[in-house]
């Protein structure tokens, strides 16, 4: 009877002490890169949506581990996929994710994806269908590059980022600040590390403005978490109140949730909500605080030049930090893998 | 005097030696994948049209042999090339052909390439002017990853996958079924594959409505190679025909010869054949009969989720094989390179 | 304090220590390609604009020595990137070039890049602030894949194939003429090989219609150079003076500076100089003259078959020494690396 392969759709698809494992390991990896964890290994990466920062630290990861990576592009190398089962296909699709998902299963150790959620409704998209029927149907392990509802490889570099900058993080206190772009992005990455911060005993504040509160259910399961780890979380409060006293602001401009899929009625609302910035001022207000942000980042409209280029900016370290963890969850999967073999 | 190199442009380019060496050299590799027969080598990988398993299994394959891929895809990295001779080129191709391979010559050790067919003509197409221009001005072996007429790579791995499945293939009795489907893929894989059979001794039915015959040369040629090897063929029979009494059903929507070039009577004559499907009914009328396909498959339209998923399918074993054919000719190829040195 | 990288954004940006260096361990590179001076490095390639012969040669460059690639393509991988500084960011571009060359400095050990120049006024686009951009936010060394201005690799090539053909340069003529094609592409490598021609103590003449003269500054720098050099530069001959008594005839087709923005003007002057062509007579006049070409080349419309397949002709060794001068240039570049930690 085959195991099922250890997949990274979320951060708690992994052990707590898996968790730790790939924290420490990091840590290691980051003095030493120089191993061969990968050697002869092959990973498949397959953009069903660009990205630069996820698709450059996840090959040099891999590369540094001895191993290989083929990067597949949907545009270009391969095409639609069907993901419903039973259903006869003639439609656009040529090939169900079920055979593809076989198939690549056997040339590649791993599969890592980024998928590419349709937009049109955000109680469709946030079942993250696509990267569930990889994960699913492939026999080697699934890591999510970012999908409708997480980005477990961003949370990974950000509790890493925030325990080499802070120590210990029980206790610690981190403002979650919504900030205006004109384009804001998926809320995965807000989601995630709602979860990871409150699982490493971290207070939360979410700063927001109204229309754009984070998803419910992740809302409700965070703060099972919160209430498990013994700390507090609070949503909606303005920024004033959530920065204060922090030690760690973390701005990021996501999609509201209530607009989604009405890009007039999303733009309209943004346009008022300019005000929504971190500066220098409001940095002022945290405890020593220290600015992440995940990137990319509309300078002087999300962050003012001040504040990112000044010592309280941790996010060129956040973005190198992506590489080394992800080296970590790589050899870990890869231990693993021999285990099971 | 140089020596003109190994080209794999059909499989007729292997000497019986090579083919058989080859698929020796695959059972070993399947078994033991590490070895290091491309080590400093570099392969040009030229996609002048998309694909997902080519790609993937060509590039692991030789990354797995320890060399270097460099995959460059018509759209952005290189352009439309002259392939006619002692033109004055002041239309839209801003480089030859010959000089394109002569220079890639001059960096890669081998050079594998998907070209494009026009599609207006099939009497054109046939010939195979691209990949032959490459395999002409090339001073190292060139690779063809499916052309107009030969898809050398997919017809290593089937007869590979016959052999791991029934043993000795000689007196074996393999289907070759046209199945329906929207978009008909090239007659290529189909052409190369009955060649391959009829060389091994087995017995070839093939089945199709009335307009998708093969390509007349390569059934002529094809009724030769069964004369030599003491075989018959059997073409435009019904599926129920060619399916009975056969160790293989191997199921292939490919385009009408006849409609080529036009679009609209193709598809309104593919309109009328939606009954072209293995079933389990019609695999029930083989002798024990296993599944072949080269996907990518539109399930429940080509071919059942029953068959497919069924313990008669072949079907990702041969996706797999893919992968160990490729690594044995790449090994092949690199052998008698270093001999020529 | 941390030391500015050494960045290779023109070839003057060599100390001219440093390209005796690289050219003298080209030839070594040449004749024993096998060394590992990148094991466990990394390079990303950015492309603004596609590449066929400079991103084969630069990867395989790469790969032989050990390292590792990752090719980022503007148009899939990544985004516009905003380049004034202090800017609001609510624009189009997502990132900031400063954010961009940071984080993948973190990620690689060198960025190799090619700019792709707006096209609509020279006197902008000459001035790269692209690649200056990158050069100036990244902590890795930035090499110049071709901007509007500079094409070192190229130049890099020209020189070394240059004094593979005919020894010690000093002395020796070169006849650089401008050539007719329907899409005439940058000055760059013009520019490039003046510079370096004149450095190595050559006379260089320039044949070009009116309204075709190379860059102002560009050519006053290079009128320096000689001077230094103790050589002579002559500008805007006819090709018959130009290709008296050379040893070299490089052929080019570069857009015209005076029209440049201007397609509609600059097609209607293209039309008139088509005899423009460098051919068997042309060749003759030489002193028993070699043809160069950085290609791309049009065949029978900038040099005719008769040159470009004859004896005369170094066009495929200069292609090859792409990747040989590359080489070393990335070996130079290590040790560099290596001495600064």
């Amino acid at each position: 009877m085959q195991t099922r392969p250890q997949h990274l759709i979320r951060l708690e698809d992994l052990e707590p002490g898996q968790l730790e494992d790939i924290l420490d390991l990091t840590q290691r990896l980051k003095r030493r890169p120089g191993r061969n964890e990968l050697a002869g290994r092959s990973v498949g990466l397959l953009f069903f949506k660009g990205s630069l920062r996820t698709r450059a630290s996840f090959e040099v990861a891999v590369h540094q581990l001895g191993g290989h990576t083929v990067e597949l592009t949907a545009s270009s190398d391969f095409w639609q996929l069907e993901e419903r089962q039973g259903t006869v296909m003639d439609g656009a699709a040529p090939e169900h994710v079920r055979d593809a998902a076989a198939v690549l299963s056997r040339y590649f150790d791993a599969l890592a994806i980024r998928p590419s959620p349709a937009g049109g409704s955000w109680s469709v998209d946030r079942n993250d269908a696509q990267i569930r029927a990889w994960a699913q149907h492939a026999s080697v392990p699934v890591v999510n590059m970012e999908s409708a509802l997480w980005h477990p490889l961003q949370a990974l570099a950000d509790l890493y980022t925030m325990r080499e900058a802070l120590g210990e993080l029980a206790g610690r206190r981190l403002a979650l600040t919504w900030v205006h772009s004109p384009e804001p992005v998926s809320c995965s990455a807000a989601h995630s590390l709602l979860h990871a911060a409150l699982g490493a005993g971290m207070e939360v504040r979410i700063a927001n403005p109204p229309s754009y509160s984070l998803d419910e259910d992740v809302q409700s399961e965070a703060h099972e978490i919160a209430q498990r780890a013994g700390t507090n979380l609070h949503c909606g409060q303005s920024q004033a109140e959530a920065v204060d006293g922090a030690d760690v602001i973390y701005a990021r401009s996501w999609n509201s949730l209530e607009h989604y899929g009405n890009p007039t009625l999303a733009a309209s609302h943004l346009g008022r909500l300019r005000d929504w910035v971190v500066d220098e001022q409001l940095l002022s207000c945290g405890r020593g605080a220290r600015l992440m942000h995940a990137m990319p980042v509309r300078r002087n409209l999300e962050v003012s030049d001040g504040v990112l280029d000044g010592p309280a900016s941790l996010v060129y370290q956040q973005a190198e930090n992506r590489l080394h963890t992800q080296k970590a969850l790589l050899a870990l999967l890869a231990g693993q893998e021999s285990g099971r073999a």
